[in-house]
């Protein structure tokens, strides 16, 4: 089994995203959750900013596990000796265990943008690369030739000769970097065959998606014998993203037998893929592949009856391998098998000839038509489920409830109190609760009120709170669905509310969650798969 | 220039993904739509729905100018002749000029899923396809080997087997299908090869991005000669989603010289993707290569002021000719760049030595730090900058507002009201409204408010709102951000407000709508550029 370096600038080149920006503490947080992952992580540029001068601060002498960290930087030089020239000397006061220096391979940047000229250009790499090679602690010196393949489109000779002068300094491995993100795969193989005929040194590739090639890419270029490839958890990057290391890896390891990650760990892929969403605040891609929550659904009747039979039948790998599962799609493409399926998971006993199963299918095209969506939401579809069949229980009966947000100056933040009336076993509980805006308030009230008789709501916390607009168009009269995820400890489940009001959306999402609760802790016993917290 | 045809399933295969279902009206926009961009549109299966059903009786006959309509279905045949086999019959009927078919190639389909012996199954393949060849209005017959690159893989010449089948049928065009995703480039690159020495009809390619590989196995598979691509507008497609023929059309244009599409229609390709992304109802994908929102952004100070000399140093094409454009980005990653270009195109005379560009960078930074994010919200934006140059006028000054949501019953719908009470210029007004929500109604009563001290507040509209929970792990008391579009039939533009209260988040993000509103008609003849709505 060949070895492949992995290299992770998601702290880096990821935070080049539109909509990424790293505090120190993701930053000092995120290492601990990619270090298992890759072999090395990009963590900034130091000097560049206030954090990632913190953060360089902080990591000093760390050990971080199986990754080592690399400090990021660019050729020095230009107007005086490397040793003399601050931004660079603050990248060798980091002395890290990597350092990655970039420098210019294509005429268009030395002539036109940073404007030095072409042979004190290969001056700036050639000694920017040996003075890191000179440090004490024997660091490993990485050159990113930013715009490798652009530049060697405009000018092939000097493009290898910037390469070369690296490969004099003693770079140990050069990065072929499709900076622009516009090359094509045939492109890729043409050029690496030509330059791995003038360089000894091994190579790397760092690639970005905007001709939607960038994993491509990457394989190829491994296919053509390079060793290291560079990119992002997620794809995250400037413009269209970088390549992404959460297909690249499982590509190499589980379709080429590449080795660069344990089994145990590439279990966790889609763990820490989620985590790493979290950490950059951002909505998780459901169709990313191998680690979305949709790379394993399946929708038409045809492909479910199938994947019952034999999962391999459509899909590629097993799931499991990349810690992600199957999933079979409730819709009004949907036929009887998923029904049934879904049935299965949550332990529910129907034959695929009874009626009720026609009638469910019946009752979600109509929900769904309203807005409804049950993908995240299968808390409200075993409920709707249970309704059908007839041995749905209400918990209690809601006698009214009202919400006020008031402001009585501008510079001070909305008060939100809610009140509530409802009855359990012919007991009526009347209480009122504060909260951060409407909804939070009426949460609080909902729950203070049945706690008093479902003393295990206690357990319950919120997890996740979505609200979308489904029509658009309407402004703020549009319809709103609300998404709500909720766990105990034990178990977490999704529900769902629609409403052109929002307040009614989150009500239907909120009663839904506490009456899941009760129902399973009822049923328990009867369900073979509980998603587990 | 090749020509290479362009085959479009977003109606069939892009419905298979978890979150499209299209109504037969989406269908049929989608023909008016999609028609100038492609050469064939695949629009559903005759008879599997009741949708699909409906939509081949309206189509029946009609012109849809550049594209041909293709009927799908399944080889018949398989327990009597296809002349009797009622479902493949169906599929006849529809009488489009072009029909596709797909077969089994891989044993494993064969023997364990529909279960029909192999050589049946080649009887099958040419029966269908010889049938449809016949029909009198000379139909293209386009055979889809399902699952072909997996049943080369396990059983090659048997997958060979069922191509031969279709060509001595007379297929027109014989695609090769990764419906599972799992091919890799250089996997595509050897079976094409061998593929072509035993088959001679004019080859497609069908990929599926389970290994997000989709786009560069289409673009190999041309460079080895193939002339027919499939794939869906967007990537729309189950699971991970088809090879996106919106990444696909401009690579093989712009890059690899092959006609597919006009230039002048290449020019709308952003406009018809997003349109399709609204005709779905999904979220646009900013990130998406060619006609993402951030396709051609930029965010870090150098690259900024690179393209601000020359946009080519870190764009792969010149986003006019997808009919998108350059954005630059304020971030706390920004420079002094990111401001400047700001400022020219708000028609805001700044000097990049003045000391106000910093003071906007630190507030900037400040903001993006309590979860504002400027990017959609360019009208707060501006706004903003004119508070740093102390230009900025308040239109009003709130006393206080009240918002009440009160649901007396199980099944009654909430009933919201809001009161305000503002001064301007020394006026006091006092009023109320209602509204579909706590928004809903608070927009109305300060609309109500203002338009009677400015009454040309009237023309303004919401368009969209937004609202996105920033601060996950704290349920419903977490932060929200909200953006608000808004525009008044000549120019449209977006506001942010941030709070853990959704009433307070939302009431600055329409307050700045408004004051944006009056502020813009102050200062019109200021602005250099104006964006049309």
């Amino acid at each position: 089994m060949t070895r492949v370096i992995s290299y992770d600038c998601t702290l880096r080149d990821g935070e080049q995203n539109e909509h990424v920006n790293w505090s120190l503490e993701d930053k000092q947080r995120y290492m601990e959750i990619a270090a298992p992952f890759v072999d090395v992580i990009e963590g900034g540029w130091p000097g560049a900013n206030p954090i990632d001068t913190a953060f360089f601060d902080w990591a000093g002498g760390k050990n971080f596990g199986h990754a080592r960290l690399a400090a990021f930087g660019m050729t020095g030089g230009r107007n005086c000796q490397v040793s003399d020239d601050e931004v660079f000397q603050r990248l060798v006061l980091a002395k890290t265990p990597v350092y990655t220096i970039f420098g210019k391979s294509w005429t268009l940047h030395t002539d036109s943008i940073i404007r030095v000229e072409r042979e004190h250009n290969l001056e700036m790499i050639a000694t920017s690369v040996s003075h890191l090679k000179q440090q004490q602690h024997g660091p490993m010196v990485v050159y990113d030739a930013e715009h490798f393949f652009d530049g060697y489109k405009a000018k092939p000779d000097y493009a290898i000769k910037t390469l070369r002068a690296a490969q004099d300094a003693k770079a140990d491995c050069i990065v072929l970097c499709d900076t622009n993100g516009g090359t094509l795969p045939h492109e890729i193989v043409q050029i690496i065959k030509d330059v791995r005929r003038h360089i000894k040194t091994p190579l790397g590739i760092h690639s970005h998606n905007d001709s939607e090639t960038a994993v491509a890419n990457s394989i190829i270029a491994v296919k053509e014998g390079i060793s290291h490839v560079q990119g992002t958890i997620n794809g995250f990057g400037e413009r269209c993203g970088n390549a992404n290391l959460c297909s690249i890896i499982p590509n190499l390891k589980l379709k080429m037998g590449i080795d660069c990650i344990s089994s145990e760990q590439m279990k966790k892929l889609r763990e820490t893929a989620r985590f790493i969403y979290e950490l950059a605040n951002l909505t998780h891609n459901k169709h990313q592949p191998y680690v979305g929550d949709s790379a394993f659904a399946h929708k038409g009747g045809i492909h479910v009856s199938a994947v019952m039979k034999r999962p391999d039948t459509y899909e590629h790998i097993k799931p499991e391998l990349v810690g992600n599962h199957q999933r079979v799609l409730v819709s009004d493409l949907s036929g009887r098998s998923n029904i049934i399926y879904k049935a299965e998971e949550f332990g529910i006993d129907i034959n695929s000839k009874d009626p009720v199963v026609q009638k469910i299918l019946a009752a979600l095209k109509e929900l769904e038509h309203q807005g409804f969506q049950y993908e995240g939401a299968e808390g409200s579809f075993e409920l709707l489920m249970q309704k059908a069949l007839k041995s749905r229980k209400r918990y209690f009966r809601l006698l009214g409830f009202r919400v006020i947000d008031e402001k009585k100056k501008e510079d001070e933040l909305p008060h939100s109190e809610a009140t509530i009336k409802l009855e359990v076993d012919g007991k009526v509980e009347h209480t009122a609760s504060e909260g951060n805006g409407p909804v939070n308030a009426l949460d609080n009230a909902l729950r203070k009120a049945l706690e008093k008789f479902y003393p295990n709501l206690k357990e319950v916390r919120l997890i996740d709170f979505k609200v979308r607009v489904i029509s658009a168009g309407k402004g703020t009269a549009a319809s709103v669905r609300v998404l709500v995820e909720s766990g105990d400890g034990k178990e977490k489940w999704g529900t769902v509310g629609v409403s052109e009001n929002v307040i009614e959306a989150s009500w239907q999402a909120l009663v839904d969650s506490l009456e899941y609760k009760l129902y399973r802790e009822e049923s328990r016993s009867r369900s073979k798969k509980a998603r587990p917290e």
